[in-house]
């Protein structure tokens, strides 16, 4: 059964390669995975029809038959076990590949939306720093996260590129040649590019 | 081979009831996986042997022979593959259970910890109720977020709980009615009282 991404048809041009649906394009192309696309409009995403998917709202969402799942998290896991390239099939492997997918999404995401949506002063700045410090420690001498590249991995730089710019990030020099190596991986710019000409081609002109 | 929850030996009064690890304990209980503690100080938690384990020097982890995890939402997830009664084994309910714990973890925690931590003051308020109300429309005449009690609850409520007596919570009649639902599971009963016991237990005089 192909599975279906569910994204948005347009987003603004800064949002271009930032929205989450990448996560899961990557995780496909990594795992050989064709899919198809459906797109919704900023009015489908409060419709009780696709709030019944996504209870808010958001996208991306996924369906595979009877499979309907939301959270970019949640569903890179589930691509994930489709293939042993992102979930390696050893059990102490495959438990350090999903730590690293909550890790990324749940103790160093949530800095970053603080730093980037509320304020980068003061103590989010510094806890911020702190955790990028924490990440970095643990990459020295690791080409990825773990002994393979993994889901852990996909989640961790798509977490990471959101800093875009921020001196926070591009100070720190192993967090920046960990971004610069898996950004280099053809499915990573595959599904940049994929989603860019999605949104480019529908945008109102 | 039985699982280790690795936490803190004690933390203060207020935080009881509150440690992650009672994620685990409590996935344990409703599984019927008993348990061994392996108890830390918070020196322990800068060792380097330590931060091998949990790079962010955080508790829980976990460890299960050659299994070595940090993240609670991980380890909830990896002792939910062990029961049905967390994960169902029909493919569409497994995806909507992991996609629960994302759903917890991932959209509505980040917005619980700003308004506890950083702000309860204007959008952090406005976009925590929004989330609230989007969770509570989800589960109006729903026992639990899907049709039997899975890890997504696990997650969810513990998210919820942070919220304490804050009236952004309180004044919402379904998710207090599903909060008190899930916790008067015995084996939420179970796990909160064995994590109260042993931070008393351990507290210096």
């Amino acid at each position: 059964m192909k599975p279906t991404i569910i994204t948005l048809n347009w987003v603004p041009e800064f949002a271009h390669g930032y929205v989450k649906d990448l996560r899961i394009r990557w995780a496909c192309e990594e795992a050989g995975i064709s899919y198809d696309l459906k797109l919704i409009t900023s009015k489908d995403q409060n419709t009780k029809e696709y709030r019944q998917i996504q209870p808010y709202g958001q996208v991306p969402a996924y369906e595979e038959g009877d499979i309907k799942m939301y959270e970019s998290g949640a569903i890179v896991l589930h691509i994930g076990e489709k293939s042993e390239k992102l979930i390696p099939r050893n059990p102490s492997a495959r438990a350090r590949a999903i730590t690293w997918v909550f890790s990324a999404t749940n103790t160093l995401e949530p800095f970053v939306k603080v730093f980037t949506h509320v304020t980068k002063e003061g103590p989010a700045k510094q806890m911020l720093e702190t955790r990028l410090n924490e990440v970095a420690a643990w990459l020295e001498g690791r080409e990825y996260l773990e002994d393979q590249f993994s889901v852990g991995d996909i989640m961790m730089v798509t977490v990471l590129r959101d800093l875009g710019d921020e001196e926070v990030l591009t100070k720190n020099k192993i967090l920046m040649d960990y971004l610069s190596r898996c950004e280099s991986r053809p499915a990573f710019k595959k599904a940049l590019n994929d989603q860019i000409e999605t949104f480019k081609k529908n945008t109102p002109a």
